[in-house]
């Protein structure tokens, strides 16, 4: 069995795991940075591996689009291509073509979409998404699901509910190459009812998955409605296997999600926010470009390990980066984001197993 | 004394030398990066040590109009603030002041001009261009000079040499810290008398520079005019000084200059082409935007030792940062460029010392 996963500490719900993948062992909780179109924006692997990544993302969608998994299959897979050794998660692309409002169709065959790039038409599947994963050669691979939109309701939110669970089947019945998993992904939209059925439901139809995940959230909605909705879609998973709630985040929402029970996280946030001179710093984050920063010989953040704070680069100096757009700016504030949310789970875990969760959370200054 | 300069071996025309500086010695010939605004675009202080930089060279007009000298010099010096702790060289900002043709008035006095940020009032003289520089904290600074366009030529010619020459007395009268000199600046425009007449004024003027350079040339002239120039600048220089052509070049332009004479070089070509695309490979360049390159799974350069062909990234995947207009396309191709016209100044240098030159021109693979 190439993937195993040993929870070796709790504290209430909050949980620290050693999840066995075949590019190594994932020490959770655990940030994945996104890689969206093979590259996280801006970032060596190299500089990856030194801030403290261990496992990334990848979007089905961007790859499918350019340059084609065919390619990229032929070429050795997407770990050669990208020049990554670690283990390496998909989406199914799903959350993308559903953001495609005006540009998509929907059927239960699949969603029509035009490609954002050329205006071709495209169509993704459970069977077609699920392929696309196995070609790019990902170890994890995520179920192709509906992500209907915060405010959705009623019978639409039914059935789209249950479109996912037929479309997870259709998905299961694609064979994987032996390094990869599937995980489901339990929607149920802002029904805390229906997302405890989607769980149900999910695990009736694969109740040995490697893990699952927890989709449709942090789509706009109240913080206290993704934290129930969050609470409501885990409350049926099995202790044993890994939690990976989709799309988020903040430093705030990685805590919160910790202390009811997930394991991953995955957000284009730390990125995108640095390339517009967003850092993260204790106590929320500021903005490079302010003027307030023009003239300070400070590090983003005093005592921060990312290669950015501990060269010595200036609050002055990124300002002047980011104001004159040159690239390092952007490089060295991801550099900085993506250290920050990965030192933060390390944090987390070192307080789970330390018996100090509640202390770090009453601690933790964060925004 | 911080400045010293040993030739350590001649091969007709063509040295090798350790020019020591108060940040190190620098083993010669030369390919200083360009780092305009106090970054070399894309790249790290770190990957460029690692690419084999010795010395870069920073931009004195960008610096001035954006963060400006005051402030770099508060924060403790160019070195400090951009966070590269070996020799930098500083333009003097006359050759960015004349590339302003329609927003500069030029002055005995100095150049008046329009920021191109901002539109604001500006004026550069030899005084404040130097003073500039000191402030910087640059350890070679460079005379403010005019920089006539390559068309010049009879009386305007002959004045504007002259300038450059009245230019480098006010230059001389500003005093520099202790470890910081300064290197007159040769010109006489595509005029070989004048040019022999403009070195041997400048050595008259300051016959115990610590270096010399060429100015004025690859501004759009034939490549036979340029060398024909660069001899003619060359031959009254003393051989016991460094001789730095500025604003070259390309592989074949480096090989040209050195077996010349020539110590030092500069350009932005090898970060500009690499941001669009366009890397050097033995016998010219290539192109990773083109389609050839789709599938090709091999590096950029087999045996190349940058840190983007050992890493092993294909021109597939450069091919596809490029198409996605992706930031690490750019960095990648910046860090092969640069490290490839470093690399050729190491094989130059010790086909040099090993008394192989000729044999080194003759299978060097340039265009």
């Amino acid at each position: 069995m190439s993937f195993a996963f040993a929870v070796t500490g709790t504290q209430g719900s909050a949980r620290a795991a050693d999840f066995t993948t075949p590019r190594g062992v994932v020490r959770t909780p655990c940030f994945m940075p996104v890689g969206t179109r093979g590259t996280v924006k801006g970032i060596t692997p190299r500089e990856l591996r030194e801030a403290g990544s261990q496992i990334i993302l990848a979007n089905t969608f961007h790859l499918h689009l350019r340059p084609g998994e065919e390619l990229i299959e032929r070429l050795g897979g997407l770990h050669a291509f990208m020049g990554y050794d670690g283990p390496i998660l998909t989406d199914s692309g799903g959350f993308q073509v559903f953001s495609l409002t005006d540009l998509r169709k929907l059927r239960e065959e699949g969603v029509a979409f035009k490609s954002p790039i050329d205006g071709a038409d495209c169509f993704l599947s459970p069977e077609i998404a699920t392929g696309i994963q196995r070609a790019l050669g990902a170890n994890i691979i995520m179920a192709f699901d509906e992500c209907p939109p915060a405010t959705m309701e009623g019978a639409a939110l039914r059935e789209s509910t249950e479109r996912t669970l037929r479309w997870l089947e259709r998905c299961l019945s694609v064979g994987l190459k032996p390094h990869q998993c599937m995980f489901p992904i339990v929607q149920g939209g802002m029904d805390a009812a229906l997302r405890v059925e989607s769980a149900r439901r999910t695990l009736a139809i694969k109740g040995d998955a490697v893990g699952y995940a927890v989709g449709g959230l942090a789509v706009g909605e109240p913080k206290d409605v993704t934290y129930r909705m969050l609470e409501a879609s885990i409350a049926e998973l099995p202790a044993n296997k890994p939690r990976y709630m989709m799309g988020i985040g903040t430093p705030l929402d990685l805590i919160m999600a910790v202390d009811r029970g997930v394991d991953m996280f995955d957000c284009v946030l730390p990125t995108r926010n640095a390339r517009n001179a967003r850092v993260f710093v204790p106590g929320g984050g500021l903005n490079l470009r302010n003027a307030e920063h023009r003239d300070n010989p400070s590090p983003i953040m005093e005592g921060c390990d990312c290669y950015a704070c501990k060269s010595g680069f200036s609050r002055a100096y990124l300002h002047h980066l980011h104001k004159s757009d040159e690239m390092l700016g952007g490089i060295l504030a991801s550099i900085h984001n993506i250290r920050y949310l990965i030192r933060m789970c390390e944090e987390m875990r070192a307080a789970i197993l330390g018996g100090k969760w509640e202390e770090f959370k009453a601690s933790a200054k964060v925004a």
